[in-house]
């Protein structure tokens, strides 16, 4: 029942989590920063501004944009981006599997879920 | 270098992560929830919601507080606050190793670091 979500920091300064690897799979789904912004109830500056943060910590692209246009034009993932979203989600569920025993023995000392 | 930082989803509003953690062993190591949040550079009113937050999530008592006094009076783990502590730890521990491989692919992708 519960789920292992993973922050991967690089250094002090550069980090990989959740919700930007989750912002990754909607440009990636819907070809549109502005787009994944939307599905992500998240503002445009926001999403823009964590899209250029992601591509400054490595040293080659994860997002492509094609600027101009309404909206802010087309963004997709590049094979890189692609890796590392697969990468992630690969390191969740063997972390998963690696907590599983912890996991179950904390669960059993849950409070009762309130209704 | 990398370090995986974990957030354990127990469901959609009961979660526990590395802040919180990081709180507890604090609470054990200073035995006040005010100098454990001057430590933290977190307000009281934080650091007692967080506690509170803490204790509401499980059956029996985390934090174990001697109410009065100057400062919000004494607190401390109880043992099974000692044992989630040392949990999440291992949790950490094993999920690091776990994704050993893949955060060493990722690395290689890194921008070299800015001065």
């Amino acid at each position: 029942m519960s789920r292992v979500v993973l922050r991967i920091d690089f250094d002090t300064d550069r980090h990989l989590g959740h919700g930007r690897i989750e912002l990754l799979e909607f440009i990636s789904e819907l070809g549109s920063i502005a787009k994944a912004a939307k599905a992500m109830d998240m503002s445009y500056k926001r999403a823009w501004y964590l899209t250029e943060s992601i591509n400054e910590t490595f040293a080659e692209p994860v997002v492509i944009r094609r600027h101009g246009g309404p909206g802010g034009g087309a963004a997709e993932l590049s094979q890189f981006g692609r890796d590392l979203v697969r990468s992630y989600r690969e390191m969740e569920a063997a972390s998963t599997s690696a907590c599983a025993k912890h996991l179950r023995a904390i669960e059993r000392h849950l409070a009762p879920k309130p209704d």
